[in-house]
């Protein structure tokens, strides 16, 4: 069967958006035991403002507490040159850069237009230069904007070209506000690696609208192999207050699992991880799996 | 594109596991919205004992206070002859009957064999002779057993024989428990109908691990157009508490309306009486489109 590589975010898109800041020493330790866990790939942390997203504001100290697993890409978010040179400081693995397709979406992410937002994003790869340090893309509202509706194919192309030609190894399609149909990720993925069918390409899906694992099944179909998921499920979208956020991590892994997937991600461990999320934010996570248990978890007969 | 028929469940496998009685005129009034909305059949209600099931114990009066729309079959579950002769005092389109494909799950949930429940089958099949009223047969964990773990597919092929010698019009392909995969959905659906090309099939599913609408893309590739479902997402399983119950009727209708599927039902309709049922409960129910609104619904920009 088909290799799928598991990329977690929940320590990045997941507590950004969390009403409390989580301690540095427990995001320290749960990176630590997603990476023994076996995903392949981390986005840590973001390099943003400490004031535009407080939560993350010890950026630094957590990318130098954590313990670097061989075979684990860790990853941060950075927003520009700045962000970059912090990065570079903490020796990231690779940076991951966003625009948002639609020009209002960026507008109002990071109050740029999208050609700003790409001026910025060659002054980074300048910075880069020669440190070995990779850089992914992402194309926010690649399947939808919540302001503009509908997104333009061709669009989502240019924007492709432009992430490739300041030298992005890897791009990220993200259903930043869960709006992808199974039949959009379909056509849009077919159409991306028809053109580019070397380019590593992750879809990142948020489970919004409830749509998160059929999509995934999608993008498998037509041969896309890497993934976002957040532990838990947490993440989420402020226009949705009460929704589902990223897809669940140990929920994506536990289907994958059992369709005899190849993956390196160890699903007892991740369940283990999630349980300790929901005691590090001391609340119930949306993830399906810690509650409802494995497939293969059977119940004993009492006949009452 | 493909015509999908939509199966709403809620008052009979929802309300049954509900910890309070939904009092008749509500019951009356929420399925006469579901029909108006356009569902293709409804499972009013359970003509068990009302001890077994006394939050259906208003079975007749359900039946007999409803208005029936032209076009939608009205069905209940029946467990024994008792159950058909009251069916058929209330001049239901439709019987549902049940068994499980597990020897196990079958003693655990009627206190019989699988031998003995197709034994009182036939039994029913008499008393429904010359009606009118059509046969549905369901067959329960078909997809995996709580007990018993796998389920052999021969055994699967069997049961669906017996249902049709004794006259079932369609079966129902329940996963009673959350524990289909695609992969498998895809698989014993193509085999059931290559060997059944004309059988009117049914999928059933639950999303308690978080794949139940990835079935229902799945079960749609290899030919299946049923789909029963919940509003609101209500119902569940007494072995995974806390976990979402059966796929969600609106979240089903708005995937596969934004895909271009033809069906009868209106989904701001069903979006509206998903909203009564949280009014009728007094709780939040699992549904993820009455909390993250539709894909079109677009939001204004403020800048703030």
């Amino acid at each position: 069967m088909q290799r799928i590589y598991i990329q977690e975010v929940a320590t990045r898109d997941g507590f950004q958006i969390e009403d409390q800041f989580v301690p540095t020493d427990q995001k320290v330790e749960l990176i630590n035991k997603l990476g023994t866990a076996g995903v392949d790939k981390i986005e840590v942390t973001s390099f943003v403002s400490p004031k535009a997203v407080p939560n993350l504001r010890d950026a630094e100290e957590v990318m130098k507490g954590i313990d670097r697993k061989p075979g684990v890409t860790y990853t941060t978010l950075i927003p520009n040159a700045k962000g970059a040179e912090r990065a570079a400081a903490c020796e990231a693995d690779e940076v991951n850069l966003v625009a948002s397709v639609s020009e209002t979406h960026n507008k109002k992410n990071v109050r740029r237009t999208v050609d700003q937002s790409f001026a910025d994003f060659n002054t980074i790869a300048d910075v880069l230069s020669g440190t070995g340090i990779q850089i992914n893309g992402t194309l926010a509202t690649t399947f939808g904007c919540p302001f503009e509706g509908g997104i333009d194919e061709n669009r989502v192309m240019t924007l492709i070209d432009q992430y490739l030609d300041l030298g992005a190894g890897g791009i990220t399609l993200a259903d930043t506000t869960g709006m992808a149909t199974p039949k959009q990720v379909h056509q849009l993925c077919e159409h991306v690696l028809n053109r580019w069918p070397d380019l590593p390409v992750t879809l990142h899906f948020h489970n919004t609208r409830g749509m998160g694992l059929a999509n995934v099944m999608e993008g498998i179909r037509v041969g896309v192999t890497r993934y976002d998921a957040s532990l838990g499920g947490l993440g989420g979208c402020p226009f949705a207050p009460g929704a589902t956020g990223n897809i669940c991590t140990e929920d994506l892994v536990h289907m994958l699992r059992f369709m005899d997937y190849e993956m390196n991600a160890d699903l007892d461990q991740l369940i283990a991880a999630s349980r300790d999320l929901e005691t590090i934010l001391q609340r119930e996570v949306p993830g399906q799996i810690i509650k409802a248990g494995k497939i293969s978890d059977l119940h004993s007969v009492s006949y009452s």
